[in-house]
């Protein structure tokens, strides 16, 4: 299997440590606060008792039951943003298809998503599972679906406007934020990756990813100064920085 | 696709009406305490506000946070069992085969859980896919995995020994508890079933079902004596009741 470069979810097993003995130290503007001259912080896996204990001390988690609920682990090493979708869809109760097998009962699943032609003509199924997609593509295709879809790139956000937004969506359970950000900022290996956000804890200012990738890392909450850094990488694949997109019901 | 009688998660949506205008009123014997003389009492979904709060006010919860991390959606319509048992063997952490289309990466899937020949031994994937399976081979299929799995019958329980080894499980992060069913019994349509408990709340002394039927029910807070109740049925398929496993690292 091969994957062409600088698409979310490509990155291989047996590359890991290759990635991350090859971490390059952040390249760092002067004058950004002195949080950010630091390596990133240690992410704190969401299952283990700090975890927890984070979640049951955030204010603005009105995201992370609905999420919760339907959390995927992504089809194959490519499919981050289809399972983001998906959740997104099922999370949100939009009207779902019938699913293979399941006589009918109807939900969204990773391979139902793409039924319509619509969704198809954004982006196939096969292309995804090839090469991941870009943001502006994960935008398309939730859009295809009926959704209000915004997506905005991660350099033209201060971190200042990245934490309202984040706040004010994850305060709400009618909106859904999803992430697309270079797993290498939060001090993980890989590379471009895609995920829902569930939750912010104001006292740490960290915030909660749930990890599609379930098989690589557990969800975490990250500082959210990192995340911003990792949203404001450049996707070599559309040549622009990667970021957040927006999803509401119409 | 037909499957036989009186085992877990054989009911098909075709039924849904039917079963629920068949529900039969509660033959209970005299001086039960008074709740078991009222109708199954509400169901309260974990994703809505109130069942979060449950959470958020839960002591006996240590099994949530591993156990959310995994939560699946059962992969047929008979494969609760199956999931539940998968549930189980990632959130604790044990040594998982590859899993396909996933390069290196090890973690057990509705797949993979049958590779072993120990475990095909105690039941094929294809009879469960028919026919579903009853406690003594969910216990065994555990056991096949290398765990301790101890299995109870529902009516080898009271009420409070039942309490009590909720409480003791779910307050200790390194064993599980899964209950086999009926889900009349709380008030929902359908028959026996299978899935993991995550959480008890003393104050209402409901416990947590993450449900692996996500298409059709999500995951409640029930009333502790109704769950009781539900485990107590009479499994035609073994002639023996329901019940729990007990499955700990060994």
């Amino acid at each position: 299997m091969t994957l062409p470069a600088f698409r979310p979810c490509r990155s291989l097993p047996a590359v890991l440590g290759l990635a991350l003995l090859a971490l390059p130290p952040l390249a760092l503007p002067p004058l950004l606060p002195r949080a950010l001259a630091q390596p990133a912080a240690a992410t704190i896996p969401l299952p283990e008792p700090q975890g927890q204990t984070l979640l049951l001390q955030s204010a603005d988690r009105a995201d992370y039951g609905p999420l919760a609920e339907q959390f995927l682990t992504q089809a194959n090493l490519a499919y981050c943003g289809v399972a983001s979708m998906v959740m997104v869809l099922n999370s949100l109760a939009v009207p779902a298809p019938a699913a293979a097998g399941y006589g009918s009962y109807r939900f969204w699943t990773q391979d139902n998503v793409f039924e319509a032609a619509a969704t198809r003509a954004v982006l196939s199924p096969e292309v995804v599972a090839r090469q991941g997609m870009t943001l502006q593509e994960l935008r398309g295709l939730l859009a295809s679906h009926g959704l209000q879809a915004r997506a905005i790139h991660g350099d033209r956000l201060s971190l200042a406007q990245f934490r309202l937004l984040v706040r004010s969506n994850l305060a709400r359970a009618d909106d859904r934020l999803l992430v697309n950000y270079d797993r290498k900022a939060l001090g993980q290996a890989g590379g471009g990756h895609i995920s829902p956000l569930a939750a912010y804890n104001a006292t740490t200012d960290r915030v909660l990813i749930l990890d599609v990738a379930r098989y690589r890392y557990p969800s975490v909450w990250v500082p959210l100064v990192d995340l911003w850094q990792a949203i404001r990488t450049n996707d070599t694949a559309s040549g622009l920085s990667r970021g957040v997109v927006v999803v509401r019901r119409i």
